[in-house]
């Protein structure tokens, strides 16, 4: 009655265990028990009660399929819970069971259950994002010299070097990263509100009992509930929703190299990974693959949590209970766009002779700008683009080099003798500001990070 | 490792099962069974392979945490199965193995065992539709001269009947449905291509096979494969959208007339379904909050599958591979939201004295535009006007009844006694054509659906 | 105040004409205008009324600016025209004003004046597929026998014809017009139903005048107003979406074709598109471009128009007032994808030489499947496969032609001698259905469209 | 020509005035304009030329209808803009014209107009934002004492105040301010980069060029074009999302409590705003109904703007060009939500005394959950439990209050006197932590944000 295989290229290992049907009960557990924990030491019930909360819940004694059905008669992920654990409690020690998820709303358990899972997937994010930046800082580095390309509109353009396209990827993510680690750490908060938000039924106790309860969990302590605020939620499935993006620009500006009539790089193979029985010279792109398909189902899926936090008064109707499976498939979506990348990022292969041929095979067009520059400056403008314009159409035409064409041209001849022409085509003499830019990319200026308070 | 809790709000027991991991496989083993009769039926492959294959072709006996590891790997729903299936076939009859998956393609297997999983689903959805239209029919019937407030912006307005509200609701679903036999029709296609969409392996007899292919699953053969032609999909996925949206909008409305102080209408209780153990007063609206729950989530869903659209060539780079947890995501929302409310409006309790008495609430004022065109006539329209805006406003400060209010002004009390006056706030009298929409709504003109084709 | 630049690739001129204020302001006073003459048909207001309202109802005569903050401050794009009308209207005939607008409620003008604006856009959508779908089905006549590469996950692949690869096109256009024309025939529906939709205060005439109204504006007279019921809209929604889908599709296939390591096929360049004055030899792929900008901002647009078909009761607060600019958004953007693609398609230049070379490039190792089943039925097929992975690598290293290699393997050479290998690399060798497929696909099977009516 | 009514609901008039085409222009203009300035100050071009090109540089005398045709045919918004410069800067010197648009690439001009606009959008959310925070602070300030039911599911639950509610709203308008703040701040970068993104054609002066055109527009100098990392606006986009889903959060709370039934809070009318001619008693809540439609259609524009992410190489074909319509209306609609909501909070009518009897019209039975955990002190759990089912039923179906029901039981009687019950059912007496709660959401723990980086 799982559900891996439908969502097999939707997920890595980790994060299909992490939001498996054993590692979420697991999480409202916890709560449960934690809860029961903080109450009796805030002298809200007997620490006899607390004890048997605690050794009753234990995922694996449930049978969740009978939660599952439960949950969606009541409609909300706690009632079902609360009710087979005080059934379970009650069988252990019959005082205890009427203690079991005291002065707790069902919401309380689901929030904070879902913000335990959060805190779990974070440094599973966290570490692949640091292998992926580091990875890419190092193709940079080692290809800062590698020219290439400049491709817009997928057309040539003049020279880059895969250094600096490779530093543009690393600081993005790098960028993104940044962004993702305020959002968890703003996320990761204690829910605890009971029926209305105001814990009434705590009497006087609740703050205290909140308190203790987040320290327990190892969550923060928020100002108040916040069953219909999901800010902080919303935030952190945006940070995965740009993650995505800025990885499937990497995804896409890869596998786009790697068509066979490009071929400047390639992704790893190996551990059944992209290969083909049949055509062992083929290396498909699938860790790209893979992660284009979390940059085309994320946006949806930001947006569905977007528009669900529209939540009525103090618990909505609809929008809250929107949010499980969202959050879980943009978590589990942007872990698996990581991990990809991670791969893909520290086994590429850069064929730098392939970029210099690719840039060769366009005859010096890519430099036309440059010429006509250089060369109004000695013959005026207008003439100088009118020679260019003539020659360009002949060296396309005749699919000779641009410079060769101009050789011939005497206006030209007599200016520039055919080494200095040739030296207009050499890409490493046309790369403006493209080192400084990409080691301005690697050292970011230290952000003074100043969010305005009103 | 399962994921039904994440979900548990998410979709029906009976869609859970059709998108386990028990049933996705089998849909595959099932093309591929019938992949290797066709063949043989055609002559590609020998009927003792045929044999083979098919009884190696059982979901229990694969392992499935490996498969969909592997196919994480391989990045396609396809290879990994086949080549599990091919191992397994060996140990049968060694010469058979050869012929597993002969000619396919992984997105043939993939795509087709997709759509046998949406030609189950079909049934379910539908079956419950033709119980939620005939549901809101009866309701409709039952109420048609059951008088209630209209409500613009939420706020009140001449009346209505319940009866019109509730044709409005049966007709939009059945319009919807409509839209979706449709689209179930045209998308359940074979998907049969081979590597380039050619089936160039099968040399001449592939077309032959697609067919007998397309017999034993009892799916419509088309004109061609559609690896990266993905219309019907997408327009299945939007009529999926459309309904949950019309469903949504009752959902909507229901939720608001129970809200205590309006408490026109019910939702069923029972079976575990939104009371509460402290509060028996508490009818809480469970069916209509998971329907706006899919009704939040399936938009953005949508949104992912047609972005998704744009599919590289003969076979996407990461398109194609964000369609299956989308589509099934999709699929099962939309099956919660029918089921829920088919569960609503089967149960469906009104109370017709509340909506009559909220419409006396407001004390005539929303017959004024009403009185205004009946004394016009009488008085000039601009008269009639002035005399109106201050009596509601006496109305409205002295809570009194618009009518006793006017009756105490001379220039009306000469047209129209207090009778006369009190009719006017008659909400029966106040109709217009309710009754002619309520049943045009329900007897909808048999529609000359004309698909111009150029 | 105009907002043409922000928008300025997001639309066509004529639907920039459509959607622009002079046009919107028409189609209301068109509704308000045509309503008057159905009125004093029916008898319910005075002819002179009517004429003088027609003669008021001129856009050019109104101070769009004014109106447009007043339709901001009334939060609804009904209230302000009325009352501006009536204005102009009084100043005509004192006793006319007074019949402006009767009956109606603002929703009505809204409306139907949107609909009387998508009525107008249908023709030109419409034609432009039709032109689409002509050039689409002439490059496949074209090229029919056109080989080139088929490409998986970007990757070459066995050989397709470029004839088969535009029949896919051209259906899949086709397809989504059908959806296009059906969803525009339903959705071009008069809204008139008053305060509450049961035109109360048109008595028992309420249907008459409606009736006359939608004959007047030759639009379809609908079962009963559907203020809060927008499947009909939605719909066609939903078919721009994925006929945005399908044209993003071509685009990205066209765009991945003109890269220039590829180039199979280019855009016409003409008229200030694509070219670039210093590097003639450039052909951007403009059409494509834009085409590709409708396919992504179109989605999320649908998402939008889906979500906010949650309407409240008889007037929705928010989903309706957000319908607008999401309706002119996504009819300009799908208008300009196919306008573009018109341009694209009418003028692509198709290289097939450069087809060819580029299945040359592969050095036959996209038939390596084909080779392995060839020599399987003499060899076998385990010693087949295991002589062929040598005679790939040994291939791909030495950049040598697979059939080269073989021929200098004596297993190989016993049983096949260089001319047969050699037509093992022939793509027209190894088509399989192309052919087939690509006549079905371009002689769709007459469908027998039935939609299941309950 | 222009597009203010379709998109009346949709912007406020400053932001429709920002995005007019004379202000897209003008900024377009202005960078034009500021890089010849710079570039003269550098030494790249002569004082004389900037000196044209800024004299030339006036939005007022461009064709703008020209100039959307043919950005439209350009298919990129700089190209005709620079080549309109050109011919203006020519009549006037025309040495001068060949150095218009030196150096830059036409996104250069594109990007950094963009950031121009929003650098000036930045301060009306903002101030905007500081209002609405104040207001609604003022709110919960006023109404610290004034209790109201909490509702759940919109079903009564146990009492709040609404001066906690309004904290709620404050806080979470804060937390969305604060993002924003940020991702202003983090997105207002100057955009130039050339052909490439290296600055080629201004050689070893780039960097000097950008970083003096950075000062003098007053944007960020970044640490190198970002033509294809669109993190920074993408971050934008995202909070105006968040910020949406706050305030829509509000409007429909308000627009719940509107509703004539409950009649706890109301919109200010005025200003042509909300009311009705005939209904004067009727007080629409259209702030919130243009606050939820932007909430409605900002999801989807997000969803619009992270799909578009995927950019390909140095400049994208497609995502790029579906932005500025994107941001365009995401800032417009944002905009128009706080305006709204600004209007809405500073004069919203709060009716304690109806709060107060709504709570009184449940009868008590909101303090079911408070009742039983009383008398499980002093009768045990569950002969409470038992006692209390019973009365709750009776009260409710006598419609009694609850404490009057039970003073009725003698075991109740005997524990607890007619006085004590009556107290057990006021709402003051059951708030639990709601005034701790609420003082903390107005005075919020200053954050030290501690942006990790690797």
């Amino acid at each position: 009655m799982a559900a891996r295989l439908i969502e097999s290229l939707a997920t890595t290992e980790p994060l299909a265990d992490l939001f498996s049907d054993q590692s979420v009960l697991q999480a409202m557990l916890d709560f449960e028990s934690a809860l029961a924990r903080a109450e009796a030491r805030v002298g809200v019930i007997p620490q006899s009660a607390a004890n048997a909360i605690r050794k009753a819940a234990k995922a694996e004694t449930f049978d969740i399929a009978n939660l599952a059905v439960a949950t969606l008669r009541a409609g909300t992920p706690g009632i079902a819970l609360a009710k087979a654990l005080t059934e379970k409690v009650r069988t252990m020690d019959a005082d205890a069971a009427c203690y079991v998820h005291w002065g707790a709303t069902s919401q309380d358990v689901a929030d904070t259950a879902l913000v335990l899972l959060l805190k779990r997937a974070e440094p599973m994010l966290s570490g692949d994002l640091v292998r992926l930046t580091r990875a890419l800082k190092k193709l940079s580095q080692d290809h800062r010299q590698t020219v290439m390309l400049g491709r817009t509109l997928m057309q040539p353009a003049p020279p880059i070097t895969f250094g600096l396209k490779a530093a543009g990827w690393a600081a993005s993510v790098q960028r993104s990263k940044a962004n993702l680690d305020s959002a968890f750490a703003a996320a990761l908060l204690l829910q605890l509100g009971g029926a209305s938000g105001t814990l009434a039924s705590l009497g006087k106790k609740g703050v205290d009992v909140a308190r203790v309860l987040a320290s327990e969990l190892k969550l923060v302590f928020p100002e108040a509930p916040w069953h219909t605020q999901r800010e902080a939620l919303a935030t952190l499935m945006c940070a995965c929703g740009v993650l995505t993006g800025s990885l499937g620009k990497i995804a896409r500006d890869i596998s786009l190299l790697m068509q066979a009539e490009i071929a400047e790089v390639a992704e790893p193979g190996g551990n059944g990974r992209g290969g083909s029985s049949t055509m062992p010279h083929k290396r498909n792109p699938i860790g790209c693959t893979l992660t284009l398909a979390a940059a085309q189902r994320v946006p949806g899926l930001v947006a569905c949590f977007l528009s669900a936090m529209v939540q009525e008064h103090e618990r909505g109707v609809g929008g809250w209970q929107a949010e499980w499976p969202t959050v879980g498939s943009i978590i589990q979506a942007t872990g698996l766009a990581v991990a990809s990348m991670v791969e893909v990022a520290e086994g590429l292969t850069v064929n730098a002779s392939r970029m210099r041929s690719n840039i060769e095979a366009t005859n010096g067009a890519i430099f036309a700008e440059r010429v006509t520059m250089m060369l109004g400056a000695k013959l005026g403008r207008d003439v100088a683009h009118k020679i260019l314009q003539g020659a360009l159409k002949k060296s396309t035409k005749q699919k000779r080099h641009l410079s060769e064409v101009l050789a011939k041209i005497p206006e030209i001849a007599n200016h520039l003798d055919r080494t200095a022409l040739r030296r207009l085509e050499s890409p490493e003499q046309y790369l403006g500001s493209a080192e400084v830019f990409r080691k301005a990319l690697l050292s970011p200026k230290p952000k003074t990070i100043k969010k305005k308070e009103q």
